[in-house]
């Protein structure tokens, strides 16, 4: 069964409209004592696939590991269909009043006071290649 | 919003529960150039949660992964109840016959040609430990 090689513009554009219908996307970093680490997250924007932004709480385990090392990759994933995307980039932790302001959401009254909410981080996921596949398709951007 | 720590006999029971329903887990590895890597995958046997089998093509990129870092994490999420497990172990590769044929199964049929099929290899991913959360309820096994 040979593979389908995706021109980057294409896979670029698949994994846009995957990503445009997904709720969750996975976050993995580069974890503790030399295991990676993963987790399901709600992006509270998605500028391009090379700018998605989240919200976390100070108190969560990944604030420390993207100081650590802000290597991470996103990964998104059909259920329905099994495409998915990867995209390589790293997150920087933000903490400044305007991209707080930038990126508050309704959804987030669930889990914090404001956009100020000293207790929240926004990370800004920015990354520099990816990768789509879909059954025999594959291509990287 | 306190956290309920859970025993580490109910975390382990509603993880166990929780992948009992699961089709896909997500497992990560530390993948190249200081990037973590993860994907979704479906086991092709759960023993427990502490013994978990794959199937993977020769080809995939996960191999060349796991032959130079065999740390990985398994990671199972329920998309309606937004419960999740880790579990913190590393894989090994196996190539033997007796191993190809207690896990071989009907699902493999659409990948592989039978249980010695030379482009399968079966991964045996062992866990040394793991933690449940859900909503407020978190507990470490």
């Amino acid at each position: 069964m040979e593979e389908i090689e995706l021109s980057a513009r294409d896979a670029r554009a698949k994994a846009e409209k995957l990503i445009g219908g997904l709720d969750v996307v996975f976050v993995a970093t580069n974890g503790s004592h030399g295991h990676p680490n993963v987790r399901a997250m709600a992006p509270i924007r998605v500028d391009s696939l090379d700018l998605i932004w989240f919200a976390t709480s100070l108190e969560s385990s990944k604030i420390i590991e993207l100081v650590k090392d802000h290597n991470a990759v996103v990964y998104g994933y059909s259920p329905e269909t099994l495409a998915e995307f990867r995209l390589w980039g790293s997150v920087a932790i933000m903490d400044d009043h305007e991209t707080r302001s930038q990126v508050w959401c309704d959804e987030l009254k669930e889990h914090f006071e404001g956009p100020d909410d000293p207790n929240m981080r926004v990370l800004k996921f920015v990354s520099v290649s990816g990768k789509y596949a879909h059954a025999r398709e594959a291509g990287s951007f």
